[in-house]
Protein backbone atom coordinates (compact mmCIF):
# COMPACT_ATOMS: atom_id res chain seq x y z
CA UNK A 1 0.00 0.00 0.00
CA UNK A 2 0.99 3.43 -0.65
CA UNK A 3 2.87 5.52 1.87
CA UNK A 4 -0.40 8.51 1.09
CA UNK A 5 -3.89 8.11 -0.39
CA UNK A 6 -2.93 8.12 -3.90
CA UNK A 7 -5.74 7.76 -6.17
CA UNK A 8 -6.73 4.13 -7.14
CA UNK A 9 -6.16 2.06 -10.32
CA UNK A 10 -3.11 4.15 -11.45
CA UNK A 11 0.11 2.49 -11.30
CA UNK A 12 3.68 3.83 -10.78
CA UNK A 13 4.34 7.96 -11.19
CA UNK A 14 0.61 8.41 -12.52
CA UNK A 15 -0.45 7.84 -8.57
CA UNK A 16 1.07 10.99 -7.54
CA UNK A 17 1.18 13.01 -10.34
CA UNK A 18 -3.09 12.54 -10.43
CA UNK A 19 -2.22 13.74 -6.91
CA UNK A 20 -0.12 16.83 -7.44
CA UNK A 21 -1.18 18.54 -10.72
CA UNK A 22 0.84 21.35 -9.94
CA UNK A 23 4.44 19.11 -9.97
CA UNK A 24 2.95 16.64 -12.76
CA UNK A 25 3.58 19.30 -15.19
CA UNK A 26 6.92 20.36 -14.92
CA UNK A 27 7.81 16.59 -14.60
CA UNK A 28 5.88 15.71 -17.81
CA UNK A 29 7.48 18.59 -19.67
CA UNK A 30 10.94 17.49 -18.24
CA UNK A 31 10.76 13.74 -19.60
CA UNK A 32 8.60 14.38 -22.72
CA UNK A 33 11.96 16.88 -23.93
CA UNK A 34 14.35 14.32 -22.49
CA UNK A 35 13.16 11.25 -23.68
CA UNK A 36 11.29 12.35 -26.81
CA UNK A 37 11.93 15.32 -28.41
CA UNK A 38 14.03 16.02 -31.49
CA UNK A 39 17.69 15.02 -30.43
CA UNK A 40 20.51 13.97 -32.32
CA UNK A 41 19.92 10.76 -29.40
CA UNK A 42 17.44 8.54 -30.49
CA UNK A 43 14.44 7.99 -28.37
CA UNK A 44 15.13 4.18 -28.33
CA UNK A 45 18.99 5.51 -27.29
CA UNK A 46 17.39 7.63 -24.85
CA UNK A 47 14.85 5.18 -23.29
CA UNK A 48 17.47 3.01 -22.91
CA UNK A 49 19.71 5.24 -20.68
CA UNK A 50 16.95 5.80 -18.37
CA UNK A 51 16.12 2.18 -18.53
CA UNK A 52 19.52 1.66 -17.40
CA UNK A 53 19.35 3.92 -15.08
CA UNK A 54 16.34 3.03 -13.23
CA UNK A 55 17.36 -0.26 -13.38
CA UNK A 56 20.46 0.13 -11.24
CA UNK A 57 18.31 2.42 -9.09
CA UNK A 58 15.95 -0.67 -8.62
CA UNK A 59 12.93 1.14 -9.47
CA UNK A 60 10.50 -1.58 -11.10
CA UNK A 61 8.10 0.40 -12.21
CA UNK A 62 10.27 2.62 -14.20
CA UNK A 63 13.05 0.33 -15.46
CA UNK A 64 9.95 -1.85 -16.68
CA UNK A 65 7.81 0.94 -18.64
CA UNK A 66 10.79 2.83 -20.04
CA UNK A 67 12.22 -0.47 -20.95
CA UNK A 68 8.86 -1.10 -22.75
CA UNK A 69 8.99 2.10 -24.43
CA UNK A 70 12.72 1.71 -25.65
CA UNK A 71 11.68 -1.27 -27.21
CA UNK A 72 8.47 -0.56 -28.51
CA UNK A 73 11.05 2.75 -30.66
CA UNK A 74 14.05 -0.52 -31.03
CA UNK A 75 11.21 -2.35 -33.46
CA UNK A 76 10.01 -4.36 -30.12
CA UNK A 77 13.83 -5.53 -29.38
CA UNK A 78 12.96 -7.04 -25.57
CA UNK A 79 16.37 -8.54 -25.63
CA UNK A 80 18.33 -5.95 -26.45
CA UNK A 81 16.80 -3.84 -23.72
CA UNK A 82 17.40 -6.58 -20.97
CA UNK A 83 20.96 -7.25 -21.95
CA UNK A 84 21.59 -2.97 -21.84
CA UNK A 85 20.45 -3.34 -17.90
CA UNK A 86 22.75 -6.50 -17.47
CA UNK A 87 25.55 -6.01 -18.94
CA UNK A 88 25.84 -2.98 -21.80
CA UNK A 89 29.19 -2.94 -22.86
CA UNK A 90 28.59 -6.65 -24.70
CA UNK A 91 24.89 -5.11 -25.76
CA UNK A 92 24.85 -4.67 -29.87
CA UNK A 93 24.50 -0.79 -29.42
CA UNK A 94 26.73 1.70 -30.77
CA UNK A 95 30.43 2.88 -29.23
CA UNK A 96 28.83 6.18 -28.58
CA UNK A 97 25.91 5.03 -26.85
CA UNK A 98 27.93 2.60 -24.30
CA UNK A 99 30.19 4.95 -23.61
CA UNK A 100 27.24 7.63 -22.83
CA UNK A 101 26.05 4.94 -20.62
CA UNK A 102 28.87 4.77 -18.81
CA UNK A 103 28.34 8.40 -17.99
CA UNK A 104 25.13 7.53 -16.81
CA UNK A 105 26.02 4.67 -14.66
CA UNK A 106 28.28 7.17 -12.84
CA UNK A 107 25.43 10.24 -12.18
CA UNK A 108 23.45 6.93 -10.78
CA UNK A 109 26.03 6.79 -8.13
CA UNK A 110 26.49 10.48 -7.90
CA UNK A 111 27.56 13.42 -9.87
CA UNK A 112 31.08 13.37 -8.88
CA UNK A 113 31.59 10.21 -10.17
CA UNK A 114 32.16 11.68 -13.66
CA UNK A 115 35.74 11.72 -14.86
CA UNK A 116 37.01 13.44 -17.66
CA UNK A 117 38.36 9.94 -19.47
CA UNK A 118 34.57 8.97 -19.35
CA UNK A 119 33.52 12.04 -21.09
CA UNK A 120 36.75 12.09 -23.29
CA UNK A 121 35.90 8.57 -24.23
CA UNK A 122 32.16 9.48 -25.17
CA UNK A 123 34.11 12.23 -27.40
CA UNK A 124 36.33 10.07 -29.11
CA UNK A 125 33.07 7.82 -30.38
CA UNK A 126 31.13 11.12 -31.54
CA UNK A 127 29.33 12.31 -28.51
CA UNK A 128 28.37 16.24 -28.58
CA UNK A 129 28.33 18.54 -25.63
CA UNK A 130 24.52 18.19 -26.02
CA UNK A 131 24.65 14.57 -25.74
CA UNK A 132 26.39 14.56 -22.71
CA UNK A 133 24.36 17.04 -21.10
CA UNK A 134 21.51 14.92 -21.88
CA UNK A 135 22.46 12.08 -20.83
CA UNK A 136 24.09 13.77 -17.53
CA UNK A 137 20.57 15.17 -17.00
CA UNK A 138 18.34 12.09 -18.38
CA UNK A 139 20.17 9.84 -15.57
CA UNK A 140 20.04 12.69 -12.67
CA UNK A 141 15.97 13.17 -13.51
CA UNK A 142 15.67 9.36 -13.32
CA UNK A 143 17.10 9.48 -10.06
CA UNK A 144 14.37 11.47 -8.93
CA UNK A 145 11.53 9.99 -10.90
CA UNK A 146 13.27 6.23 -9.84
CA UNK A 147 13.49 8.19 -5.56
CA UNK A 148 9.58 9.40 -6.30
CA UNK A 149 7.86 6.50 -7.47
CA UNK A 150 9.89 4.23 -4.58
CA UNK A 151 9.37 6.62 -2.11
CA UNK A 152 6.10 6.68 -2.29
CA UNK A 153 5.41 2.79 -2.27
CA UNK A 154 3.05 3.24 -4.69
CA UNK A 155 1.84 0.11 -6.68
CA UNK A 156 3.38 -1.55 -9.68
CA UNK A 157 1.54 -4.18 -12.12
CA UNK A 158 3.18 -7.18 -12.81
CA UNK A 159 1.87 -8.42 -16.46
CA UNK A 160 4.58 -7.51 -18.80
CA UNK A 161 1.25 -6.73 -21.26
CA UNK A 162 0.29 -3.74 -19.46
CA UNK A 163 3.81 -2.06 -20.14
CA UNK A 164 3.72 -2.76 -23.80
CA UNK A 165 0.36 -1.28 -24.00
CA UNK A 166 1.81 1.44 -22.57
CA UNK A 167 4.56 2.05 -24.22
CA UNK A 168 2.70 1.58 -27.76
CA UNK A 169 0.67 4.49 -26.55
CA UNK A 170 3.26 6.53 -24.82
CA UNK A 171 5.99 6.41 -27.73
CA UNK A 172 3.49 7.28 -30.11
CA UNK A 173 1.46 10.34 -28.21
CA UNK A 174 3.85 11.36 -25.65
CA UNK A 175 4.33 11.77 -21.89
CA UNK A 176 2.34 15.44 -21.96
CA UNK A 177 -0.09 14.44 -23.70
CA UNK A 178 -0.98 10.75 -21.95
CA UNK A 179 -0.96 12.18 -18.70
CA UNK A 180 -3.41 14.85 -19.39
CA UNK A 181 -6.06 12.15 -18.15
CA UNK A 182 -4.99 12.02 -14.80
CA UNK A 183 -6.15 15.70 -14.87
CA UNK A 184 -9.83 14.39 -14.27
CA UNK A 185 -8.61 12.08 -11.40
CA UNK A 186 -6.85 14.88 -9.50
CA UNK A 187 -9.58 17.18 -9.78
CA UNK A 188 -12.17 13.97 -7.47
CA UNK A 189 -9.14 13.77 -5.13
CA UNK A 190 -9.48 17.39 -4.81
CA UNK A 191 -13.02 17.29 -4.51
CA UNK A 192 -12.71 14.37 -1.74
CA UNK A 193 -9.23 16.06 0.39
CA UNK A 194 -12.27 19.10 0.51
CA UNK B 1 36.73 23.07 -15.74
CA UNK B 2 33.18 21.51 -16.64
CA UNK B 3 32.90 18.71 -18.69
CA UNK B 4 31.32 20.61 -21.75
CA UNK B 5 31.59 24.02 -22.71
CA UNK B 6 29.28 26.07 -20.56
CA UNK B 7 28.21 29.74 -20.97
CA UNK B 8 30.98 31.34 -18.81
CA UNK B 9 30.38 33.34 -15.84
CA UNK B 10 27.71 31.62 -14.14
CA UNK B 11 27.59 29.36 -11.03
CA UNK B 12 27.11 25.59 -10.27
CA UNK B 13 23.30 25.01 -11.95
CA UNK B 14 22.73 28.15 -14.21
CA UNK B 15 25.57 27.19 -16.35
CA UNK B 16 23.30 24.02 -17.82
CA UNK B 17 20.50 26.06 -16.93
CA UNK B 18 21.21 29.00 -19.57
CA UNK B 19 22.87 26.23 -22.35
CA UNK B 20 19.67 24.12 -22.53
CA UNK B 21 16.54 26.10 -21.83
CA UNK B 22 14.07 23.79 -23.24
CA UNK B 23 15.06 21.50 -19.70
CA UNK B 24 15.33 24.55 -17.85
CA UNK B 25 12.11 25.92 -18.05
CA UNK B 26 10.51 22.44 -16.45
CA UNK B 27 12.93 22.53 -14.15
CA UNK B 28 12.58 26.05 -12.84
CA UNK B 29 8.92 25.58 -12.56
CA UNK B 30 9.59 22.02 -10.25
CA UNK B 31 11.63 23.98 -7.66
CA UNK B 32 9.41 27.22 -7.54
CA UNK B 33 6.12 24.56 -7.15
CA UNK B 34 8.31 22.83 -4.18
CA UNK B 35 9.89 25.36 -2.71
CA UNK B 36 8.40 28.86 -3.07
CA UNK B 37 4.70 28.33 -4.17
CA UNK B 38 1.88 28.26 -1.36
CA UNK B 39 1.98 25.54 0.85
CA UNK B 40 1.30 24.49 4.48
CA UNK B 41 5.05 24.25 4.87
CA UNK B 42 6.87 27.37 5.27
CA UNK B 43 9.43 28.55 2.36
CA UNK B 44 12.59 27.85 4.64
CA UNK B 45 11.02 24.14 5.64
CA UNK B 46 11.16 23.63 2.51
CA UNK B 47 14.29 24.88 1.95
CA UNK B 48 15.75 23.45 4.71
CA UNK B 49 15.38 20.01 3.06
CA UNK B 50 16.77 20.81 0.31
CA UNK B 51 19.76 22.07 2.08
CA UNK B 52 20.14 18.83 3.99
CA UNK B 53 19.14 16.16 0.87
CA UNK B 54 21.77 19.03 -1.03
CA UNK B 55 24.38 18.08 1.97
CA UNK B 56 24.21 14.79 2.09
CA UNK B 57 25.26 14.09 -1.35
CA UNK B 58 27.64 16.67 -0.85
CA UNK B 59 27.30 18.54 -3.67
CA UNK B 60 28.58 22.36 -2.08
CA UNK B 61 26.52 24.62 -4.58
CA UNK B 62 23.27 23.65 -3.91
CA UNK B 63 23.57 23.26 -0.06
CA UNK B 64 25.35 27.10 -0.33
CA UNK B 65 22.81 28.07 -2.42
CA UNK B 66 19.72 26.97 -0.65
CA UNK B 67 21.32 27.25 2.67
CA UNK B 68 21.40 30.56 2.38
CA UNK B 69 17.66 30.78 0.91
CA UNK B 70 16.40 28.80 4.16
CA UNK B 71 18.25 31.34 6.22
CA UNK B 72 16.97 34.69 4.50
CA UNK B 73 13.46 33.00 4.96
CA UNK B 74 14.18 32.30 8.60
CA UNK B 75 15.19 35.65 9.88
CA UNK B 76 18.95 35.32 8.92
CA UNK B 77 19.78 32.01 10.87
CA UNK B 78 22.53 30.85 9.24
CA UNK B 79 23.31 28.96 12.60
CA UNK B 80 19.76 27.01 11.99
CA UNK B 81 21.14 25.71 8.65
CA UNK B 82 24.47 24.25 10.18
CA UNK B 83 22.75 22.78 12.69
CA UNK B 84 20.04 20.63 10.58
CA UNK B 85 22.95 19.80 8.25
CA UNK B 86 24.91 18.24 11.46
CA UNK B 87 22.26 16.77 13.58
CA UNK B 88 18.51 18.11 12.80
CA UNK B 89 17.24 15.62 15.70
CA UNK B 90 18.82 18.12 18.16
CA UNK B 91 18.13 21.29 15.94
CA UNK B 92 15.83 24.14 17.49
CA UNK B 93 13.09 22.92 14.44
CA UNK B 94 9.72 21.50 15.34
CA UNK B 95 9.06 17.67 15.60
CA UNK B 96 7.21 17.89 12.06
CA UNK B 97 9.79 18.87 10.30
CA UNK B 98 12.37 16.25 12.04
CA UNK B 99 9.76 13.40 10.71
CA UNK B 100 10.33 14.84 7.32
CA UNK B 101 13.74 15.07 7.45
CA UNK B 102 14.24 11.25 8.19
CA UNK B 103 11.89 10.69 5.31
CA UNK B 104 14.08 12.95 3.16
CA UNK B 105 17.01 11.24 4.27
CA UNK B 106 16.05 7.92 3.62
CA UNK B 107 14.51 8.85 0.07
CA UNK B 108 18.30 10.59 -0.80
CA UNK B 109 19.94 6.90 -0.22
CA UNK B 110 17.00 5.21 -2.22
CA UNK B 111 12.65 5.61 -2.21
CA UNK B 112 12.75 1.85 -0.83
CA UNK B 113 14.28 3.36 2.54
CA UNK B 114 11.11 5.10 3.36
CA UNK B 115 9.21 2.99 5.57
CA UNK B 116 5.77 2.69 7.18
CA UNK B 117 6.85 3.82 11.15
CA UNK B 118 9.01 6.61 9.07
CA UNK B 119 5.92 7.99 7.80
CA UNK B 120 4.01 7.33 10.99
CA UNK B 121 6.14 9.45 12.71
CA UNK B 122 5.58 12.12 10.53
CA UNK B 123 1.35 11.81 10.58
CA UNK B 124 1.47 11.88 14.53
CA UNK B 125 3.39 15.03 14.43
CA UNK B 126 0.98 16.53 12.16
CA UNK B 127 2.46 15.87 9.03
CA UNK B 128 -0.59 16.25 6.12
CA UNK B 129 -0.32 13.30 2.83
CA UNK B 130 0.58 16.58 0.54
CA UNK B 131 3.21 17.39 3.07
CA UNK B 132 4.63 13.83 3.07
CA UNK B 133 4.61 13.73 -0.80
CA UNK B 134 5.99 17.25 -1.04
CA UNK B 135 8.67 16.14 1.03
CA UNK B 136 9.36 12.89 -1.02
CA UNK B 137 9.71 15.06 -4.30
CA UNK B 138 11.48 17.47 -2.74
CA UNK B 139 14.35 15.12 -1.54
CA UNK B 140 13.80 13.12 -5.05
CA UNK B 141 14.20 16.58 -7.01
CA UNK B 142 17.40 17.75 -5.14
CA UNK B 143 18.92 13.82 -5.78
CA UNK B 144 18.65 15.33 -9.66
CA UNK B 145 19.72 19.18 -9.04
CA UNK B 146 22.36 17.62 -7.29
CA UNK B 147 23.85 15.22 -9.28
CA UNK B 148 23.18 17.61 -12.50
CA UNK B 149 25.47 19.92 -10.90
CA UNK B 150 28.26 18.32 -9.86
CA UNK B 151 27.91 15.44 -13.00
CA UNK B 152 28.77 18.48 -15.08
CA UNK B 153 31.69 19.89 -12.97
CA UNK B 154 30.06 22.99 -12.99
CA UNK B 155 32.12 25.61 -10.86
CA UNK B 156 30.68 27.07 -7.69
CA UNK B 157 32.07 30.91 -5.62
CA UNK B 158 33.56 29.74 -2.41
CA UNK B 159 32.69 33.38 -1.08
CA UNK B 160 29.71 33.04 1.39
CA UNK B 161 28.69 36.65 0.34
CA UNK B 162 27.66 36.01 -3.02
CA UNK B 163 25.30 33.37 -1.81
CA UNK B 164 23.62 35.44 0.61
CA UNK B 165 22.75 38.27 -2.20
CA UNK B 166 21.82 35.60 -4.49
CA UNK B 167 19.45 33.92 -1.81
CA UNK B 168 17.70 37.31 -1.20
CA UNK B 169 17.03 37.97 -5.02
CA UNK B 170 15.79 34.46 -5.21
CA UNK B 171 13.38 34.11 -2.11
CA UNK B 172 11.89 38.15 -2.97
CA UNK B 173 11.31 37.19 -7.17
CA UNK B 174 11.35 33.25 -7.59
CA UNK B 175 13.47 30.98 -9.24
CA UNK B 176 11.54 31.28 -12.24
CA UNK B 177 11.96 34.94 -12.36
CA UNK B 178 15.71 35.03 -11.42
CA UNK B 179 16.51 32.82 -14.33
CA UNK B 180 14.55 34.37 -16.91
CA UNK B 181 18.06 36.61 -17.32
CA UNK B 182 19.62 33.48 -18.43
CA UNK B 183 18.17 33.14 -22.08
CA UNK B 184 20.24 35.77 -23.43
CA UNK B 185 23.02 33.82 -22.10
CA UNK B 186 21.46 30.46 -23.85
CA UNK B 187 20.88 32.80 -27.43
CA UNK B 188 24.71 33.69 -26.93
CA UNK B 189 25.35 30.04 -26.68
CA UNK B 190 23.35 28.39 -29.49
CA UNK B 191 24.93 31.58 -31.49
CA UNK B 192 28.66 30.70 -30.84
CA UNK B 193 27.61 27.05 -31.14
CA UNK B 194 25.95 27.43 -34.97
Amino acid sequence: MAHIALPEGLPGIRGPMAFRPDTSKPLNELVEVLLLKPNTLTPGERELIATYVSSQNDCFYCQTIHGAVAAHHLGGDEDLVIKVKQDFEHAHVSEKLKALLVIAGKVQKGGKNVTSEDVERAREQGATDLEIHDTVLIAAAFCMYNRYVDGLATWAPQDPDFYRQRAAKVATEGYVAVNKELNGHSRDTAASRA
